[in-house]
């Protein structure tokens, strides 16, 4: 009998639960007993996604419409990837009968204020008294927090890409910020799978345009993991693209400075402020001031992050790439498994670009 | 016998200037007399550039190595398209000799300071003298200069981009401005003709990063000109990025406004400032709050331009998207000329794109 | 008064509608009059393709339901732009009231046959008296016939880029054609503004696959046209696939020959059929045992054939490359209006690639 | 210590090269103990190509100059990744003192005929005694040499798209070919890393074409394996094609028949040669009458292969598609050396593409 854990992902059928199922195949410590999805119910992965086709043991994997209650007992682990609204719904309902792990991949359970959730995602928060129980998992800022947790709100792949590169910084504690502008390009992965004109080849392709530059819901999230990280509320202008590439977040983020002081000193130190911090982490590179490029990172769970520091204006430029899917999302969640339950942090998460 | 002006073009085999033989074969006004270039001299445009085998009244041209001494006298007006350093050669070898009318889209006499010149460009200015009669060519913004012009500083594909999306801003004066972060995007054409690995295909597709970042040859023509436009000198950080598509630039400027009472009504405004500004305009199309599509002008002479004002962070971000090669380049040039000899502004750049 | 004749466009919001729209309001020789779109009815073009921001003539031109029968009387021409059936519907609505001409850019009278009609498109023909008096409108080949026509089935995209690569061979009668496999190329514009999964940015990048490779409905338009030009009944073998671009259409084409006394007079006279057949041709390049490239033709009305003879295996192969919106549908049936008219057959086609 | 085969790379800097090091950085059984590179030696891997950043055992593995003689005896196994005329040479030099196995990448042992070798490659070949102890690897065909073999000629990327497509057919050698047309096309990767201005973005992008139409050297390659799997002496006539994508190749194959008796009976069996042939292979994936897409096999080491039947023209059309640097290359050659070691066949190969 096999000693590996055993995990679900709920609502595999979206492209973070693919990767999930694709990743955890891999994994010498954890199995996939369960994936659901409502719409593909009773169908085989590989007969909606024909490259799930290679998978080593999971290849005749078959969608159910969801888990009964009476199998949540013998799950180790749930992967959530849900739609807004949806995971607090889900875990309202089985969190009385099941007694293991939760990742959700969602935006239900990342911030901590429901009066902001509120504001932001426009609906009434239904699991308040469950919102402490969440931790933010952030894993290489929170991986002390993570190895206690039951639960982890994984965080979003924007968010991912700019608090990694912002924390060296902002816990130096040492400047002052007038203000903070992040400029983000995403692949379109990142809009999920959505059956819309804008998103069709002959729209996309060659194509490149800001949205969402009014609002988007991720600035909460970054605010409030900003201020926990700094100590100061900072209100953050950030303004997401949609590049015409399927995959991988590019964050280009302007630091204004004031001139004081402190200055020089700090224009000094920041090498060693990045360079110290991520010391020994696997899945940050930090590049000192060359700059990523986002095909690098595509296709593993890296995040690499460069920065220039503009003397003319007292901008700190920060830069920042990713695999939206992966560091973004599931590979991040996995990596948060790995954290919790004690396995090598990345096992399972050994993944090359496939580009040359 | 035609009545139409004579043109040349030197260093035609570059994408600036093959796009120039291909407005000018469509032109109802003008004709082209010669095109050189050192590499190709001898050689038919179609045997470079198969595409060009569709031009209408040129499809047999031929480069020649350069235009001889007595044939500049029957030419009307020059349109340079060197790389730095080389313009100014050129001209201070033929001013003696040539009475006409010149167009220079390469860099050299688009800063009026020299040490400014010299600081960016890392070369001595050898035609101090005559920088004082180039018109900086931005054809909304200096149509009554360039009326008068003799020569032409033709603008950089990035400046305008930036100029024209900030211009009505900067004009209307009464904004107190802390900070401008301008984060660009340009298609791969913008790099020219380079054999270098970065721009193989395998490199660039799928791909994504900044470049330049610590300093880039555009930002002194920019903020010259912003110092004209708004009075005041105002430094920039500005960052270009490497987008996997052929044309285009999409420019995200963010302008970081000091919280004072006109807010409020400078807010109110926005949208008659630029609609007022550039009411009638052909190549202008101003949006409004809308965000422009880098698609929906690549292939024309138009630059599209959207704002959106963030009160939380009291930035204003402007977007605007041209294509680099026409409106950023040989467009421009074209409506220059346009503008100088006094016909319709739009002849031959009725363009439109070929997407869908 | 305007002398311009007056053109309608029926079904005008799909991709080879907004083609005719571009092309005819740099037209000098013709008017657009009436655009039709039940799905756009009262919406101005640039509200739903943003790009024709930057038509000369038409920039607020809008879409109306349909044309009135009173407003029939004052058109010369109308394209239609209709999915099948829908043509041969239309037609049988307006031909007692309509005086004008007629192109049909679907495929309702491309098939002079009404039962191979029926067996290919699974549906009966409603307007059989009228087949014979359409004109197959390959321009190159039917010159003489379209002057005189009233009305024209515009060619299918696949069918002009096989047929005009193979005209010069056919026509010469003296091979003997062993089997014909026709293995073409289109970029997903062909496939028109379908909202599929298949045809999401993130399923068609970085794929290629074939398609419809059972039955193609373009199959029995070549095989009757192929019969038209050389006498022969051949049946061909045809599969089309499915590009990574917006546009063009690349066919390459084996035509296994039987080995006989002839094949070496043949071998050595096939350039010249070509390069006397379309002598002259304005929208023909034959590039000799060149091969075209897609890049070189997409933006203009251009067909480029080049060929190599494969004496091994007694196979001449044809290549030819065109744009599948222009040559292939829209720039051909301007080119049929403008024979038909005795205007210049360029009027309006004066297109260059957007590609440097 | 490590009970590991050692292995080595021998030309390592290439596609092929740094994909086998992705490989093997994975691979429980063996280890990488020496890569060369003459042009990068003295340099870590990471900094020529970024995304092996993400290795997880040879994040630091530096290239060197050459294997010392010495050095030859601790070495398992050597790859070559060189190019033509290179591995004989190489081959030559350390044959001598290398006892170990070999499997070559080129061109240099696949023909066995060396006076074919020589009018194909258009050199002499230096090594004739040592061809016949090279295997032609096409793993699945070839399985049982294999497993006795020391010396392994990897099969050519297009060579393994076709044969792999053609075996259950030609194996059953009850059908009369007429003719045999190969249309494949190539993602660029397969034209290595040229610095060549074909290859540019900007030229590439947007664009397809056919070439090396006259005569590919890959073509005695694929005749000799049709002759070995057939028993008949048969000539194809092959088209290469390049797609603007970095990987991948899909082939699609005619088989012109001739119309007698046997036909029908073998259409109807055609399913079952396919299934019953590939019945139990992990990296061929027989699809019936469905077409295989090239993102579903693109990062994996999987070929996909379908069919149908063209009665009309009584033509066979055969589809596959592969990664052409992984089954087409580097990912075969591991499946080799997993085969010549008696390691589990996809030791190392459970690679799923990173696209959803």
């Amino acid at each position: 009998m096999s000693d590996k854990i055993k995990t679900a992902v709920v609502g595999a059928s979206g492209y973070t639960g693919i990767e999930l199922i694709k990743i955890l195949d891999n994994h010498e410590k954890a199995e996939i007993k369960y994936i659901t999805s409502r719409t593909y119910a009773g169908k085989k992965v590989k007969e909606i996604y024909p490259m799930t086709l290679s998978l080593k043991n999971n290849s005749e994997i078959t969608f159910i419409d969801e888990i009964k209650k009476k199998d949540l007992g013998s799950i180790d682990i749930i992967f959530l990837c849900l739609p807004p609204g949806k995971s607090m719904q889900y875990v309202s309902e089985i969190i009385e009968n099941f007694k293991g792990r939760i990742i959700d991949l969602g935006a239900d359970f990342r911030i901590k204020n429901e009066k902001e959730y509120e504001k932001w995602y426009g609906s009434m928060h239904i699991l308040k008294e469950l919102l402490p129980l969440f931790t933010y998992g952030l894993s290489e800022i929170k991986r002390d927090e993570i190895k206690k947790a039951n639960y982890i709100a994984n965080p979003g792949c924007y968010p991912t890409s700019v608090l990694l590169a912002l924390a060296p910084v902002l816990k130096s504690r040492n400047i002052n910020i007038e203000s903070v502008n992040i400029d983000s390009k995403s692949g379109i992965s990142g809009a999920g799978k959505k059956l819309i004109e804008d998103y069709l080849f002959l729209n996309m392709s060659d194509n490149f345009y800001a949205y969402s530059a009014a609002k988007h819901r991720h600035i909460p999230e970054m605010e409030q993991e900003i201020c926990d990280m700094s100590g100061r509320q900072i209100n953050i202008c950030f303004t997401p693209h949609l590049l015409p590439v399927n995959r991988g977040i590019f964050s280009t983020i302007y630091l204004n400075l004031k001139k004081d002081s402190d200055l020089v000193n700090f224009e000094n130190n920041l090498h060693d402020y990045y360079k110290n911090f991520y010391d020994g982490e696997i899945f940050v590179k930090f590049l000192g001031e060359k700059i990523p490029k986002l095909k690098d990172v595509v296709g593993t769970n890296t995040i690499q992050i460069g920065f220039l520091y503009d003397k003319r204006t007292c901008t700190l430029k920060i830069f920042s790439a990713l695999d939206n899917i992966l560091k973004g999302a599931s590979g991040q969640a996995v990596q948060n498994m790995n954290i919790m339950f004690g396995f090598k942090e990345d096992e399972g998460l050994n993944l090359n670009s496939i580009y040359n």
